[in-house]
């Protein structure tokens, strides 16, 4: 009888928050840990996976586990909802369903626990995806801090559409569907009394429709990714990578609100690594450039999008993001190593 | 801005371990909290919820925070595996996909994880169901204890099959799987150092060979639960409810073994309140009850099958559980009221 862990690596090698913030090291952890035990292949990653056998059924899962739970803009329940929505919709996919399983830390206040589920049906309400399912467990005082919320979602991918972190070509044009930075510096902000909270609320928001209204692209639809936990630069080297190409971004072009510049410079944060909860990037054909702008900003979650950037040939540096600078400087922009924010969604 | 929230409970109330025991302060949490901001219905509670729109596909989520992480004849990750694929199974749906989302504590040992993650991994190639998607969120020291595993499956059910809590019949015969009480026992005995480690071993398995085997009953085949959180005595209570019916059980017939019930004895429990993790009740039509027993021991999981009773009409009493003592006396199996043995799955 096993009862005894069978351990394998140096007893000093440990779990550092960093490998969850979605950098480097939980790159590292993903490919080192993660994937071999699951008998994974090596390959590109996805926001969310076809369910196989299924057709074009799709399947993603996530934790959340913010802190504070309410913030200015949203709660952790909303934040579950449109972080796993948001998921399915970066495959191209409108959401089906989801289930929702809370871990609740004995002793939470009922009342608060009854306003996190509020909002949690509410925003499910607002995207038109019911909640199927769901677990509860409670854990001692002191084993879990309140409230952790686990969402997983189904959804169909709408027809044509098979966007993919693989998918994008050189020539290809870079849009982001609105400003960047607002999540986490709302969320740092209220959590270390920054006094911030007044000028910078999240970003937390479906995003589903402006993907239904990218839905006419077709094939030309490249590449769709959320840039939460590692922000934007981590977002584009994940797509640098797994498509093998550069991407050429200019600074200039990227929307930063000024009070989350303001925040980030206090902090001493990049707002290109701060995590986004209400926004994309979107990667389509050069010649649907100008067809795709109009369509996000039919919308109102889509009223601020722009052309931030292009893709380029490899040329021997493939997976690389490069940064035209105000000055006309190129620096290369680095995956995100590990924390910077924990606990921000 | 709403950073303020909304609480509309008194100050007074709040969660304790007994919400999430799987008696009768977790229906009430469910009726009263979770479904009501979900907007659901009062109804059969099942293990798993039928995908709207996608025809024989049932889907269902479970978190795993049971302590120790290693115990008696399993661990964590091959638990969150037995349990999800038994959640489908009694759904009579065969598994097609899991998710995994880990919570992790900050200083968790890597080798540890890894060590959870291989069986885990090693649990779904047993089942022959992949992990297609999963997220790692990584909280500070103090914030988690260690590692907590929320695990959703996606299954199809088997053609002719649909077995709810709201299908017992009077007449039906109420079969066991198995012995009861070996996992909860298991995990306690380790947790507490009560030396019956090396008696008891966790029965932690999956069940759905043994549903496929029953599956030539098509709707003869009336319920399948298994006896997970509450134990033998919520599981009944459950089907009772849902079913509005009266089931009689014979104590003599129910299997306990020797070790469990000394444990048992030891700490005060009753073994029907006791968590299983690889035994499942069966409801079958009177005339099925031969074969469903010649099909549950025709393989090793079932070889313990036995009959413990039968479905009674309401006679004014929906919803009661009767057992028939050894010394002919009987008695009502309440519903259990709270927590006995927290985080045991």
């Amino acid at each position: 009888m096993i009862t005894e862990c069978p351990v394998t690596r140096p007893e000093g090698e440990r779990v550092l928050l960093g490998h969850g913030a979605g950098g480097r090291l939980t790159a590292e952890l993903l490919e080192g840990t993660v994937l071999p035990a699951f008998g994974g292949r090596a390959g590109p990653l996805e926001d969310a996976a076809l369910l196989p056998g299924s057709g074009d059924l799709v399947m993603t899962t996530d934790g959340f586990v913010v802190s504070p739970l309410f913030f200015p803009g949203g709660d952790i329940g909303s934040l579950a909802v449109h972080g796993t929505v948001n998921d399915l919709a970066m495959r191209g996919a409108e959401p089906l369903a989801l289930s929702v399983a809370l871990i609740v830390e004995e002793g939470l206040e009922l009342g608060l626990l009854e306003a996190v589920l509020r909002s949690l049906g509410e925003a499910a309400r607002g995207v038109g995806v019911p909640v199927i399912t769901g677990d509860t467990k409670v854990v001692g005082r002191g084993a879990a801090d309140r409230l952790f919320i686990t969402t997983t979602g189904i959804g169909r991918r709408l027809p044509g559409l098979s966007p993919s972190a693989a998918g994008a070509r050189p020539g290809d044009a870079v849009l982001l569907s609105g400003p960047i930075g607002l999540h986490g510096t709302a969320v740092l902000s209220t959590r270390e009394g920054l006094g911030f909270e007044a000028d910078i609320a999240s970003d937390t928001r479906p995003l589903h429709r402006l993907v239904a209204a990218l839905a006419p692209l077709g094939d030309r639809l490249r590449v769709l990714r959320d840039p939460t936990r590692g922000g934007l630069a981590a977002a584009l080297n994940e797509v640098a990578r797994d498509s093998g190409v550069v991407i050429d971004v200019d600074e200039r072009a990227v929307p930063v609100p000024p009070p989350v510049a303001a925040a980030c410079d206090l902090l001493g944060l990049d707002p290109l690594h701060v995590a986004n909860e209400g926004c994309m990037t979107v990667f389509v054909a050069p010649d649907a450039a100008d067809a795709a702008l109009a369509a996000l900003r039919s919308l109102p979650e889509g009223t601020g999008a722009v052309r931030v950037g292009d893709v380029l040939p490899a040329d021997g540096h493939p997976g690389r993001v490069v940064l035209r600078t105000a000055v006309g400087a190129r620096r290369v922009i680095d995956m995100p190593l590990g924390e910077q924010l924990p606990r921000i969604c």
